[in-house]
């Protein structure tokens, strides 16, 4: 960490500051120049408030030199994580899956004929909600325990590992079958949730919070992974912008960016990200020549009737074209 | 609801919609012009999905007439909510009070000098993290359960009441004796946590998420209030845009906006919002006149030494001239 | 449009109102239902100014059924628009080209060394900023004048049409032998230089503003069109929004949006949008399979010492890369 | 500026960098750190591209030590400028003042009455619009120089001076007897207008543009300022967020951001930034207490027929009152 002192700092006071930092355990560098004097902190600066430090009267400003995230951190893991999924899916370092399914869990027969569809067509994990983060309190909140088994059960009929969003630590012992849990963009900074996942050794899929950088992203993957899970996948899904012609603006040159800065696999989820329907191939197409690890698609049987997100679901036979489109483009990816 | 269908809209598709919305117990009114049909929907469309009706092939566009919040909806609830905690301090309905305290709580001494000296000044409640909400896991997390016995501490030396932040459901047994909950930006959308604030009896401060419309938060006091807790107090604390000279931007239009839409009291926090103590006490006047029911002010003995954001802290002295500032303005503000 | 009434609006009112709007040419189509009235205008509501309507005392919301942009408008107008340079190099309709070159014309060696290259590796226009609009007055403005005649230097060695950016209505004299005039993001609302491009006959490329809507984009085209010139090419170069990891942030799905919406070809300038060089080539790739009709490239000799936008301008070489790729996944692209 | 190496920095490169930086006339201060060597820039930076430094491979980060503006930087120009006109209305240092009138000027009745009311309730300025940017071609587009003609006999029946918006640089002959010029919030970054409006001597009011920072408006009066005209009034008007609730979100911290930044009058325009006129008062009154120079505020003899903006403009006996309200309130504005 850089600190830019003040031209009028008093030397007292920079001797009191060097004091502190240093009965924090820090080594610091001094540097003092006729217009400038520059203090540099070495140590480990990411239990530090910057905004402490810029609040003092005699500093003009300060400069993170290092990340504050390193479990996530590509600077001390060069090697791509590939999330393994039972041993059977892996996503990352190379490996690119689809991941989809209907927004909610409806039916019996809805989720098993959506998951045989979706396998056919080369899909390679089933998604579904059993418990919907839903902005009105009247709308449908999902099948919640009776979902899961469902799910499970689409999981029996396939063979397709699941992945569905948890809404609350006390669920937690129902998703002891579940292959993938998902935390939604909602919940991105529940810390208090993510610290729990970390004491598991799940894949966790954690959505971008709509409107969270993509620094606090990664600090909410070091949130899972301080607790030593690092099957961590991250998924891109749209951020709030001013635009109202989509839902939400999707920020695609996420990916090669978090390809700088992490290990860590990244999918795009171009359902939520847009809001529509046919705008999903567009989006997926590129995401998958961008970089992405994988993507996750909504798809219903019938989705005008849809509970949820009916208006962002493809028809199975859309997914088909979809997922032959993206199989075709993705030896043209970007690495 | 109006329904306004595209002009070359089939008549079988238009039964078939039209059946469809009357199953699930609406009146249709439709209106046939030469060129435009539009349906009106009678009935409680809060339950229905907006987006999936948009998707039908037959639609051009959807517009709501009802807001889809209903207990928090000033259509329906003329007067002015008045929350009172513990039947000492009132918030809303004219009823005007600041709450003051530090971001953390650190050691007893701290608090209970903090709360002396804010109560002094005018406070009538007291504030202090006990579980903090930290981007990074390697940052300080708060007290926890001491901090909340040493808030009780303090209470019981002023007298103040003591608002603190919940960050989980599985903490709500720790709140018994807490005055009013807080529930921070990054849990607005936690509507599990939601849906159990619903089930108490006591005061919930909801802060507004960093990206979240003034409808979405509006929905969110209307998850704790469907579930029979009227006592909601909403807290405006900066949203999230491009500008980068500010933490956040307060969004001060939101209270006047808000006084129309709803009968809740909403109250301003300028320290979140500003991210710095010189911000705080301009923003702080211009909340009052603009009509805010009350503020939230982070005071520290130390900012500089303050665990978590002393930038925006202001001292004891500092806040004792906002307060003096504050209450002389009142008299003026807007209704 | 559709004008939705207050329950309890006057009769006397109503008939005012529609008095008014029937002295303004409009047929009026009154739907009144029993807890809803409705009035519907039919004509060219394009004139109207929306938030008149719902200023007014007894209208709850008003509805634009017609977007309000007519040339631009592929419901009247649906084959795609192919804009022609010189008759040679033609954008949009099916036809993808490529347009790179410097940020600014420096030198007469350089900018004929980057038109040869990039000519060598397929693009087909050269670009090149002879007036730069820098946000700082301090900044290296461009060589005006002299950039132009350098850059028609270069198309005379190589053959290549220029594009290069007005910046005001009087500069147009020099322009006379520039094939495409480009419109800068922070011009697109300058409203009386649009009237003027309207007037004359030569493509324009328009870059979105870097905070409007996908909508006042398309007016902004409509203003050009309105003066007659339909040959405007719209070009996407990010959005500003809180992230700060990109200079701004890419809007891709705006390229889908605008092909329902609008009959005009659409490009991606990915080295803006990005702002740095190593984000071109999978945004540059993921435009062209989300179905670009073109991409923008920024390319210099030696960026680390380009007088502008160094950091986001790729070497010749790898140039050479990115349109290799690019050609080669473009006959994945989406339609 | 101080720039920060790569740990790996080969020392022929990080010679090759500071030779070329002495080569533009800077002195180099260098502090060789264990883990860090950082370079500290002595000398004008402010022409220096931040963006090509970040780009150079040896490069780590860049920090600018100083703010890129000079003129309007209140660092080397301490004292509060306070903006003339015409010798008889002062704005800054201490001068509040109103400026009052409709949004486009329409008939000489009307802007006659309007003048005689806003000046009766307190206003020292009338604004009215003659050149009017609108987003469609098609809506109303002002009485342009009729409309300056009408404006000034205004002024000759009520002796205020008046403001109005220049879109277009060859229009500045008709402002020959205008006495403040508006730069609207889309020409913000119109460089070319804003240098020839920096070579006359006559008081600018420079509005924030909807998506620039506040960094970025003072570089726009630093445009204006280098041409040697300092007489400019900074006009914050609302920024575009992801908030529809209103038509933009009022930035009031902008107002104590610049008091320190900056030795410009700043002013507040409640009408634009809310764009209802049940806001302009609770706003008007949030700016006046938060430190602002002054107001300006749409008023309309009939807002419901108003050809532009009726939705936010008061009527002459709201803007009585507001005013009223805004004097009472402005001896306990903070400074």
């Amino acid at each position: 960490m850089i600190i830019l002192l003040k031209n009028q700092a008093d030397q007292k006071q920079v001797d009191n500051l060097s004091s502190w930092l240093k009965s924090m355990g820090f080594d610091i560098h001094m540097s003092v120049g006729a217009s400038q004097t520059i203090m540099g902190l070495i140590g480990d600066t990411s239990r530090l408030d910057i905004d402490v430090i810029k609040s003092l009267e005699i500093v003009e400003n300060v400069q993170r030199v290092q990340e504050p995230y390193k479990n996530a951190n590509r600077k001390f893991h060069a090697q791509d994580t590939v999330v393994s999924v039972n041993d059977e899916v892996k996503i990352g370092g190379g490996h690119f899956e689809i991941i989809a399914g209907p927004c909610s869990v409806e039916t019996e027969e809805q989720i098993v004929y959506v998951a045989q569809r979706v396998k056919a067509a080369g899909a390679k994990l089933l998604r579904g909600g059993a418990f919907k983060p839903r902005t009105s309190p009247y709308a449908f909140q999902g099948l919640h325990e009776e979902g899961i088994r469902l799910l499970l059960l689409a999981k029996k009929e396939t063979g397709l590992p699941i992945v569905t969003e948890i809404m609350d630590v006390n669920h937690l012992p129902l998703f002891e079958d579940v292959d993938v849990i998902q935390v939604g963009a909602r919940n991105m900074q529940n810390f208090e949730l993510l610290k729990e996942l970390g004491q598991i050794r799940k894949p966790i899929l954690l959505k971008r919070g709509l409107a969270n950088t993509i620094q606090e992203w990664l600090m909410s993957a070091e949130y899972i992974m301080a607790g030593g899970n690092e099957q961590v996948i991250l998924c891109e899904r749209g951020i709030r912008t001013f635009e109202t012609a989509t839902r939400n603006t999707l920020d695609l040159a996420a990916v090669p960016v978090l390809r700088r800065l992490t290990h860590l696999p990244v999918i795009v989820d171009p359902s939520h990200a847009t809001g529509y329907a046919h705008l999903v191939k567009p989006m997926a197409l590129a995401a998958t020549v961008a970089g992405a690890d994988g993507l996750m698609i909504e798809v219903h049987n019938d989705p005008p009737h849809a509970l949820s997100d009916g208006a962002q679901s493809l028809t199975p036979d859309a997914f088909d074209d979809v997922a032959k489109s993206v199989f075709a483009v993705r030896p043209y990816a970007c690495r």
